[in-house]
């Protein structure tokens, strides 16, 4: 007999807190999130759920503590900056209880790299790090994110958040990956839809999702995305997938 | 005297709701928020969070009822096609508590267009709308959207989103428009940081943000951004924060 906990396959969650006015007002657009999200997958972890709230204590308080108990991580993008409206370190401290004030790792960072006399009130304000917190590095500019408990706080900047996410992600544990294979329909969505649900009953351990797009070829067209953390099951429920289509396409021809 | 409640700005919010496992797996990039975001500023209504979670049904009513109760409106997008994965409507009704069955509006409009043998079951679910909802109609693909309560409940696909957006709009009460402008500040975020909090603090009537970008020209370079209801206080607003980054400037030189 196997052990059937031996084989279990291990889940990994996170969400995404994107904090800043900017996103919510529309004025900058938010490319961090599809980034993150990729990024997260290819690694085996699954993002769960993402919010985006504004650059107010009380919402990102609350936002942190719903996400940072309900996932194994939170990443928060946005609000670390030199100026008053960046107050994503102090929520952060807020929601963890604890103090904050100049790192000396970081002020040594910002030191080194900038000299005293660039070094103002308000470019220290960018070494104000949650007692507890460890540092993420920035390849970028310098000013460091930080981790604390689950939750690793990054900037906005996408080149910025990008470096940080490649050394955050160093220290993550990992789970099975989420296998995908896409097939694409040739076939318009209304027409598959009957019988993809059977696939789709039939293959329980897997998630099959329809997504229909414009071909310039063919006009209306579909793309069906066939999700597993088992390969095994994958490929039954892919070949399920391609043998409805067929019959599919073959019926309405 | 003048009355101050004839002078107070009404202030409408708002929330998205985007459901789709392909934007949580990065597979999709979303391109529905910034649209939202950008809309609902430029017709006087805050957006003031942002959710995005999975095709479960749990996870979209407790977002759902989150956002509805605490917002003026929300608008969702996705899951409202015609397969397996398509489960808003349903998720929506059992949110308000209500039943879900083809509605003979809906049912008409897709007959009118398609006609009887295009509308198999799997179209058919096009037509589901949960009872007390009211058709968001769509220009490009027919099936409708629909609103029930302060919830407009909206395709994915972002052409289709933005011809029902279009519809929705016109039934929504709007607010005192936030007015905004932007000032360049040719200086690094860093060395402003301290001065233009100084500015945030004297004029609470505004929101102040700073942007840090890389303008090819001169290299780091700061955005600051002036936002008010009120076009009085925005003006001086603008104007200290000119005032401030001339000083700076000129002591920076």
């Amino acid at each position: 007999m196997t052990d059937p906990a031996a084989s279990a396959p291990e889940i990994i969650t996170a969400a995404i807190l994107v904090i800043g006015d900017e996103i919510l007002s529309g004025r900058t657009k938010d490319k961090n999130i599809g980034y993150i999200a990729e990024y997260l997958t290819a690694i085996g972890i699954d993002l769960k759920e993402v919010r985006v709230v504004a650059d107010e204590e009380a919402a990102i308080v609350e936002a942190l503590d719903a996400l940072r108990h309900r996932y194994t991580y939170v990443f928060t993008t946005g609000g670390i900056g030199p100026t008053h409206d960046d107050i994503t370190a102090d929520a952060v401290a807020k929601a963890f209880g604890v103090g904050i004030d100049h790192d000396p790792r970081a002020v040594k960072l910002l030191r080194e790299r900038f000299g005293d006399a660039y070094l103002n009130e308000a470019r220290m304000r960018m070494a104000r790090i949650p007692d507890g917190g460890d540092l993420i590095p920035n390849k970028v500019s310098t000013a460091p994110g930080f981790r604390i408990g689950n939750v690793f706080v990054m900037a906005g900047v996408p080149a910025i958040m990008q470096t940080m996410l490649d050394a955050a992600a160093a220290t993550l544990r990992t789970g099975t990956k989420m296998l995908s294979e896409t097939v694409r329909a040739d076939a318009r969505e209304g027409d598959i839809g009957g019988p993809l649900g059977e696939v789709a009953k039939a293959h329980p351990g897997t998630a099959i999702g329809s997504y229909p797009f414009f071909d310039p070829e063919r006009g209306p067209n579909t793309n069906i995305v066939v999700r597993s953390r088992d390969p095994h099951s994958l490929a039954a429920a892919k070949a399920a997938v391609e043998a409805m289509l067929e019959q599919v396409r073959a019926s309405i021809k």
